[in-house]
């Protein structure tokens, strides 16, 4: 008897994952990434991807293929909405494409429910039945598993906490809206804000020194953010604790109202040190009610999360 | 054949109801209110509902009972947790009482999840499986309908809605945050800072004339701050806006982070005018992604959901 295999694929901003693994396996039999070529769009991800797979796939054929994808999709349908980095996705049928090429069934969610999937199936999840998973990174996103399932809601957007409005008079944010989770806590915008002070301070007030000597050297990103505050600085310490106690307001409010046994962090930003931490679960242990208990757990599949979760997805096509 | 009966009680905060109907009836075969007593307690609460109960019941007996509590229940262990009204309901195994008394399985829930149970089967929710419903009253409330079921988390206190914080730099709730919904947007608390402008202000600005002149002849409550806007006095108009956009605010964050197809509001503050629904509905459009589509109606059932949402809880356990 034939081997039965599930093809997981990843669609992400800047780089694309494939991952091949027998039927119930947790080990991958091929498993290859690729960087979006400059100036990506909608048919460049996809030639790339298809390409990576059937390379990978070496000649076997797959009994489902489980797909994470990079923004908005309607699940029900299997469509791409539009990605919010790259041209040419809106309305793209994503899943009748991919059965067409690998004649096998497709399901396509987007990244940060399929990623909720992956950590409930093989990570920090393992054993929970209610979980919100949430990625800090470029941008701040988040999925449902409510009774052991995805939770997607009428229009598959469940899980949007990044614009979540926890301060009405905060900074403009790019969705129209201002004080969003997002806008405060996602490493860009901490970056943006941290470089704005460089910038306008130049030194006058004697802070953020640390900041601005790395600053000198290459751009202020996350990760640099987080370095200099690992080194003392006290501006990259207070604009990543006020992303921390943005996003942990966010976590509080979404607690309160869901009632997950377990919050799972992902995202680069979750690397930026033990204070950052200890100001979210401060600010979540503040905003919810006495009654409501919460976990506040880093995610354990790390990058990886999104393709295990397309394995779930898969492995669920091909057994139901 | 003897009809087989469902006995549904709502345990409130100030009154109590009782209603009494054939499984699969749409009409009240008895139904009855009883005001709490001076001085109420949990013992006081029980033996009128009981008696209330007993009288109606004329001898039937019930095949099941279902419970709304104003509070926050353990539904699994059908115990209340407490009453933020009435003192002695700390851990009372109210289930229990009842099954005793009754003889009859009970299922007890809080008022909030037995009102979006009510909506959903009986009265704006028909036909719609994911909605949120929201009582904005002396509190602000919620409850969830997930895939047609009552969504109530890991400790039974999802739809907490009223103290998500909207604004961190808004005024102290006695929950101790700063700026959740139900400070800015509960009939008391609106009540409350309006009769402190009138005090503070004592007519000096020329603004809130007919405010201040109703507010000579009665206390202000969330009524008649209505009762003044809805005569243009613009202190009370900008009182009531400000609690329309904190609570907007709110149901938008909820509808981007769940997604449910409709948002049901209930409760006294909905009968503030079409000011304030027009306020609450485009905070809400502005809050929401551009992907994601809700409705916000008014309750089909007024002060009636928790009895016929106690009613659907007793309907299930009776067949179940």
């Amino acid at each position: 008897m034939t081997m039965s295999i599930i093809l997981a694929l990843d669609f992400g901003g800047t780089k694309h994952s494939v991952g091949v693994v027998a039927q119930g396996g947790r080990e991958w039999l091929a498993h290859g990434r690729v960087a979006a070529t400059a100036g990506a769009n909608a048919t460049t991800d996809l030639l790339q991807v298809l390409a990576l797979a059937m390379e990978l796939l070496a000649g076997r054929q797959p009994s489902a293929v489980g797909v994470s994808f990079g923004g908005p999709v309607d699940f029900a349908r299997g469509v791409v909405r539009l990605s919010h980095h790259v041209p040419g996705w809106e309305e793209v049928p994503l899943a009748a494409r991919l059965e067409e090429a690998f004649g096998a069934p497709a399901v396509v969610d987007n990244d940060a429910n399929v990623a909720a999937l992956g950590e409930h199936r093989y990570g920090a999840g393992r054993g929970v039945d209610h979980l919100l998973y949430v990625t800090v990174s470029t941008g701040v996103g988040g999925g449902w598993i409510l009774d052991g399932r995805p939770w997607r809601g009428a229009q598959g957007m469940a899980g949007e906490i990044g614009h979540m409005v926890v301060d009405p008079a905060g900074p403009h944010c790019l969705c129209g809206k201002r004080g969003c989770v997002e806008r405060l806590a996602s490493g860009p915008y901490m970056a943006a804000d941290a470089a704005a002070w460089v910038a306008e301070d130049a030194g006058a007030s004697g802070r953020g020194a640390i900041l601005r000597e790395l600053a000198g050297r290459e751009p202020i990103t996350g990760a640099l953010l987080s370095q200099a505050a690992a080194q003392g600085d006290d501006i990259a310490h207070a604009v990543l604790a006020r992303g921390a106690r943005a996003l942990g307001l966010g976590l509080g409010n979404a607690a309160n109202l869901v009632n997950p046994q377990r919050i799972i962090l992902g995202g680069g930003v979750t690397k930026a040190g033990e204070l950052w931490w200890q100001t979210v679960r401060q600010t979540v242990a503040e905003t919810i009610l006495p009654e409501v208990e919460v976990e506040v757990v880093p995610a354990g599949l790390g990058d990886d999360a999104p393709l295990w979760g397309a394995v779930a997805l898969g492995e669920e096509r091909a057994s139901g």
